[in-house]
């Protein structure tokens, strides 16, 4: 039996370890990029607190003992459900069940300019994008003799209310009020302002209504200025506006307002829901399409305890990776298969350097502070991929905890030196008017 | 005072921390980078055994406390000596005294296809993206079908066999024999060549003939074939001349033959020398420029001991920016200067991953094997610049050392995905004849 599973996230890793040497199992995992990502600590990362590799843990490396399962390093080009092949970047491969594990991207909600201007967070490698444009934009600070100007590149709003956005903006507020001061003397970061933009009417809407009023306590605490019912219509990289008129003059906007389902070609629409998912059955299986399951983030799943979806957390794609390969085992053994039933494991979410909040489900427990900052952290640390992740992400946190220093504040591009770019700005700006002298209401 | 020190490697940080909160002088300290590299270990990032940030230290963080110390990150565009100014790419800086410590890149002796083609190892990112190519050429030979294009892409060539050549050569010889057969168990890895090219008639010139034998032995154990009197003449990609007639057919070339100095616009020519590197005298004054100082690689310094000049060095260029502030803070105290003597404190180089070869020269002492590897990482692990870093090397190290397994092999590429090189090398591909069907001699 050949199964190729496409995307090496929590799911589809998973996936490839339930069947990983069981007989009669052909496995082929395909992913763009040749690691896992740890995707709860992208913004540690982009916030230089953590190294990219600490979260990554190599695809090749996690199955050096397997017999059956093979890795390919591959852009999916498009799915062809009647020769039950797949087309890739490096060929095509053939197939007898197909796992469809790509998760979700960043959602723009179809605006190019934003999606062009601002700064989404969904892989490693924009995490490691986003922390250099943030230290960027300090050495540019430097230079900047005009006040406004200099106001905007020390202005950062993050839109998204969820955990990943009120986890950044804790991250980023941390950094300004106990590492950026000194290593700019010459600025001053009193006027260093960091916004949470929120289209509902709280953060954290997804927990607890005790869990959302703490966290924005914290945040309050931190000097994040909290703006709710606020939605977001444009960001022309200079001016962020919203639908009500009002205005935030920022280099800096940071998306986390939304995701949306990688789907490949070759899906057929009656198989998709708006934000783009799959439908998929309680077997995870594709509707409409047989030999093809969807799991994680990207798959819809209806049942009576989720009448609408289940919640697109890492815990869904992996309780969902390894029933998958259960039921395929008992269906090879014609065993009955057994639906998928979910088992809330409650939210957290950090909120600065030594606080967070978390809802239990069974009992109901909402905690907050100490303590559930360091429930997060436990966990995290035991969900790592890897006994050498664990050990330097632990190492990190140490001593981040008793330093106050996020010590990665490297800038190692590819294909750029840090000057190239002050050069490039420059040039655009000698060609480019002014954005005006109205300013914002903000 | 105000004192401009160009380049944070080893002699302009020394040299900045040799000012540092001393009375009377003001420091701007500039690099095109926002960190100090560590150069020694370059190897080890190119191999996926370090991470770059473990052999990296911010420059902001070394001077968080430091009164009279700041940093600019630029690329210097030219030195006005007769206006005393450094023209930059972050704007124009006024000195009264100015250090000139830019070091030295590689050297293709003005072949602009081998500069092209080749890679170079003389910073952090180039040695990332040699660790991106190594990795992502076992990607592409996955899915090569043609028996001699496959030979090519598991034939790696180092040209140059000093210390960084012997070294790197040890250390993807030791991916080969441990590590890689367990990531690509599709690929045969005893079709992989790994040679190491030579001008001289042996490897390791710069030592001692004892070391230079133990190290062809040990090399020769690793599996890595050594080819000395041989003087490249052209790389375009995929064949690789020799001046004599032969060739080796190869899609990886690491050119480590040679360096130049960095030298900066507005140097008169009558103070550089060949090689550029910048006359100086025993108080690393620059010749012919009265207040410019030169030190370390990019510095020419003819002594009594060493009348053909120092050798290019990380020693070298510490003690001299060293002695330089010690020397500045004499004058300024109208006290007498002391002429630079250089205490050598020997060669060493590692071959493979339990070896190593040293000369001491006090009393002259060659060591070879696990002790002078040992040695070898004892001293480095000391002279790494930050605790922190200090900790995760000695971590990695200890893990590889067990493991056996270098466990960076991770592809974070800024702009271009995997699949997307594999595209543009198909279409390349697509669109150029082949190289022909003469095939190589070696």
């Amino acid at each position: 039996m050949r199964v190729i599973i496409l995307g090496g996230g929590f799911g589809g890793m998973k996936a490839a370890m339930g069947l990983d040497n069981k007989k009669g199992f052909d496995v082929l995992l395909i992913d763009r990029f040749n690691y896992h990502q740890f995707q709860p600590l992208f913004y540690q990362v982009a916030t230089a607190g953590l190294d990219a590799s600490n979260i990554s843990f190599p695809l090749r490396k996690a199955f050096h003992n397997s017999r059956n399962v093979r890795i390919r390093i591959a852009e999916v080009i498009e799915i062809l459900p009647h020769n039950k092949t797949v087309v890739t970047s490096s060929g095509e491969y053939a197939y007898d069940l197909l796992i469809i594990a790509m998760g979700a991207d960043t959602n723009f909600f179809g605006n190019e300019q934003i999606a062009r201007y601002a700064w989404p967070m969904k892989s490693t490698v924009e995490a490691l994008k986003l922390r250099h444009h943030i230290i960027q934009n300090f050495e540019r600070a430097l230079e900047e003799q005009d006040e406004e100007q200099l106001k905007d590149l020390l202005t950062v709003v993050i839109v998204g209310g969820g955990p990943t956005g009120v986890e950044l903006a804790g991250a980023i507020a941390e950094m300004r009020n106990w590492v950026l001061p000194k290593d700019y003397p010459e600025l001053d970061f009193s006027k260093m302002r960091i916004f949470l933009v929120e289209g509902l009417d709280k953060v954290l809407a997804v927990m607890s209504e005790k869990s959302s009023e703490r966290s924005t306590r914290y945040l309050d605490e931190l000097g994040i200025k909290v703006i709710t019912k606020a939605m977001v219509q444009d960001y022309d990289g200079e001016v962020l506006t919203f639908k009500d008129g009002r205005k935030i003059h920022t280099s800096t906007v940071i998306w986390a307002a939304g995701i949306k389902g990688n789907i490949p070609f070759g899906i057929p629409d009656s198989s998709v829901l708006k934000g783009n998912r799959i439908i998929v059955n309680e077997f995870n299986e594709v509707k409409d399409i047989p030999g093809i399951y969807a799991i994680g983030d990207i798959a819809y799943m209806e049942t009576r305890e989720y009448p609408k979806g289940h919640p697109q957390v890492a815990p869904v794609a992996l309780e969902q990776g390894k029933l998958l390969c259960r039921n395929l085992i008992r269906q090879m053994n014609n065993e009955p298969l057994k639906p998928f039933v979910y088992h809330d494991k409650g939210v957290m979410a950090t909120v600065g350097r030594h606080r967070a909040v978390a809802d239990l489900p069974k009992p109901p427990l909402h905690i907050g502070g100490f303590m559930a900052w360091f429930a997060w952290l436990a966990l995290h640390l035991f969900q790592i991929v890897g006994v050498k992740n664990r050990i330097f992400v632990f190492v990190n946190w140490i001593y981040h905890y008793f330093t106050f220093d996020q010590s990665l504040r490297l800038i190692f591009r590819e294909f750029n030196t840090p000057a190239d770019l002050v050069r490039e700005r420059k040039s655009a700006k000698d060609k480019k008017p002014s954005a005006g002298s109205s300013r914002d209401v903000i």
